[in-house]
């Protein structure tokens, strides 16, 4: 289900319209169902639209109650038999839910071409606005907030109290809790990198969900946090992220977590409370990283680092371990060179 | 030559004042023909000054018909026998070249004092200008284009129909297409990195290219993307970067090629078609990357790499071999370890 | 001691009203003494608050005349020894300091709400200001210099003739000398990351100190510039940074030195004259690196390099020594291959 503060839903299509517009071949159910919204397959109502990315992708469900989904071949008997209301069967499902969702499910923009600051906006009390700064409809400023100079604030956006919002910061699709600390140039809410393959080249995925900031979170200068596909894009309570590090969408941050610069946290990607990462330090997609776990700078995390542990390297490994194969490598050419 | 709708020409000058100016020493030509734009060795008219970097520089050319060109000794004969009208030697020929044409050739700047919205600017319909945007004189911008507030569109820059420039992206020297996407903090046409040592310590190489972006090209948020030095920084149809990217001058990107957060290319390389580079993947400079490319996150290429192939590691080679060593790796330090 | 044109100083406390706020203990000095200021341990004057860190920060200190200090129980001894007027002993001195401190210091800021040029700045001849720049009150602008449009400067700041500052730039608390190059979208002037652990999470460090840039410098677009703790972060004449870059608080960098794209220096490490550093090239914090040193690009350096070395790797070391290793390791890979 999108957030109706930042996406507007068109008018709603019957299942039997839905797999017309795409080419799909409906393979099971009433064909007179309404969709009215989308949602990741997991998590999708009777009455919303969604795809099956692949055969892991059902692993470990249950249960499923879609309206419909967009599916292989190969995955239709597993669907209908998790309780999909509706299942359309086409080559390339994520590329047909693309084309579908955008036309049901719209973001709300502001291009703010005629007022900086929307007369639907709701300022809180002693809230502080720089010149040029534009803030849209809907949005809602705690009191006490401040915004820096040509800082923009996208429609629907909440912002707790206290919050200050550096200059030329570019905030969307965010709700923020209270003292959140935004720099300069940060840019929030943003769709993330994905595409889908389609007949005539890649097109960008498009995202309906959004980015959730806990109290006292600190995002640094000129940093980049996109909102999720589905769902949310986290980061807990008083964590702290130094400038030009990129939080990918869908990404999970827990609380008091210290990012250095030119960290970069891919897709998916989850973190405990409480992990330090040094600088440039980077976790690929949809990986796990413990409760209190240290990555030492420029490290590449490509596996689960269990809670408590300190890694590093490229690819990352237990840092210790990593350390003693720089030393044997050492060695190793060292005795080489003797023997030459 | 110079592209025209970004750079003036000052009156021409003489290869005798040429010389003059710079200190340099008329080996060979005609003192009194006239010089007008400045241009890359192997492209450079008869009315056009560059210079040539070393001895490297003229492998493989058969004839140049550069005006005037500056050189160190050593290289004023070849130039001769290629054809070169005019030939002067100096120690440091980039710095005479560099001081010599910053002064025949200026880009064209607009420093929106007045106005933020030029009169000489060409608006086709339906375009959205946000507050606060700046848009240059002779720029066109295509029907259907939504420009976010702050951002700012330099003098002659040309945006096909249906783009859409984020808020506070900053575009200068730059030709786009149809339906391009500038995510919000962008900053496309900037001078490169470049440094001319000279008697006083170094300065900046002067530029005068441009950028190119094919139809549907996606630039991620904060990212940044050179002109040219000579000629164009090209990136080629659906072609979707990420937030943080770094595209440096004179390179080229083909067609729907995907590069993830923190991809950096250095100056000069080329990508073809349908590449992909995970995170934080680096390309060094003067690199050919062949179609369909695979290059791992965070994988530091400083070798060509042929159509087709999978590299990753730090520095890149094909990823199975960079795997089988950590492999080895891992099994050398752990003997090590077992035998003390 | 603050730097008053960026700084401003609230009622001074005495030394007795300072222990009781932060609930150390007074072990040591006339608890009736006024403070005033805030400083590093080793600079600090008798009317002013620092702390130390541990028992190597004292290392090599031979004498100290800080007003008051916080410290851990085992360095109170020493700290007297040695000179300090007062001293108070706590669990986390930078904890208390660190909250004592951002109640006697504050930092000056302009919010920009009425007016975008403030009439207490001091524009020089010929100075051309953007639509939507904001420029703050004090602030000081050479003759000759343009500021981009929706630039902002900030009170105190001082640039001199002939500078350029891009549209979008933010600079605050900084020292600029002449000619010096600003691109599009870089902060500079923010406060650091650096976290201190209380009672109730981290919380951000206090800064108290500024960014001094030599003539002719330049800074690539979208890159970040820390202020520092306290003193100067300060990077050197004619010193060009590339995009993307990221230099910590407390950071030296010399004259004449050239870092890629990506680069990125950690907190109080210190770069001699005509240093280069590729591409992605680190240094980890509180590091010497040389005169005239070449880091390879993608490097990390984690150790002092000394003057006229050549490095690169991960983590860096002499780079024929890495370039060795590497192929050890292929050739160790390779045989184990054929042996299997």
């Amino acid at each position: 289900m999108s957030d109706k503060r930042f996406y507007g839903l068109q008018a709603p299509l019957t299942v039997r319209t839905a797999a017309l517009a795409t080419g799909a071949a409906l393979v099971h159910g009433n064909d007179t169902l309404n969709l009215r919204d989308v949602a990741a397959l997991e998590m999708a109502g009777s009455d919303e639209i969604t795809f099956a990315r692949g055969a892991r992708h059902l692993k470990g469900l249950s249960s499923l109650s879609a309206g419909l989904c967009f599916c292989t071949k190969d995955l239709k008997d597993t669907l209908i038999a998790l309780g999909t209301q509706a299942v359309a069967v086409c080559p390339r499902p994520d590329e047909a839910f693309n084309t579908l969702a955008s036309q049901l499910v719209l973001p709300r923009q502001a291009h703010f071409t005629e007022t900086s600051i929307s007369p639907d906006a709701h300022l809180g009390k002693n809230v502080q606005i720089g010149a040029g700064a534009c803030i849209g409809p809907d949005a809602h400023i705690g009191d006490g907030s401040i915004i820096g100079p040509s800082a923009v604030i996208g429609p629907g956006c909440v912002l707790g109290q206290y919050c200050v919002i550096g200059a030329g910061a570019v905030i969307g699709f965010t709700i923020m809790g209270d003292a959140v600390d935004i720099r300069p140039g940060a840019v929030l809410g943003e769709a993330g990198l994905g595409v889908v393959s389609g007949e005539l080249g890649i097109v960008s995925t498009a995202h309906f969900g959004i980015v959730h900031l806990g109290d006292a979170v600190r995002i640094g200068a000129n940093s980049t946090v996109d909102r999720a596909v589905f769902g949310q894009t986290r980061i807990g309570a008083r964590s702290k992220l130094d400038n030009l590090v990129q939080i990918s969408h869908n990404v999970q941050i827990g609380d008091d977590c210290v990012l250095a610069s030119f960290c970069g946290i891919a897709g998916s990607s989850i973190l405990g409370n409480d992990v330090m990462m040094g600088g440039r330090a980077g976790v690929a997609d949809h990986i796990k990283v413990g409760t209190g776990v240290r990555i030492a700078a420029a490290a590449a995390v490509m596996k689960n680092i269990p809670a408590g542990e300190v890694w590093g390297g490229h690819p990352a490994r237990p840092l210790r371990r990593y350390m003693r194969e720089q030393i044997a490598l050492r060695d190793l050419a060292a005795k080489k060179g003797a023997s030459e």
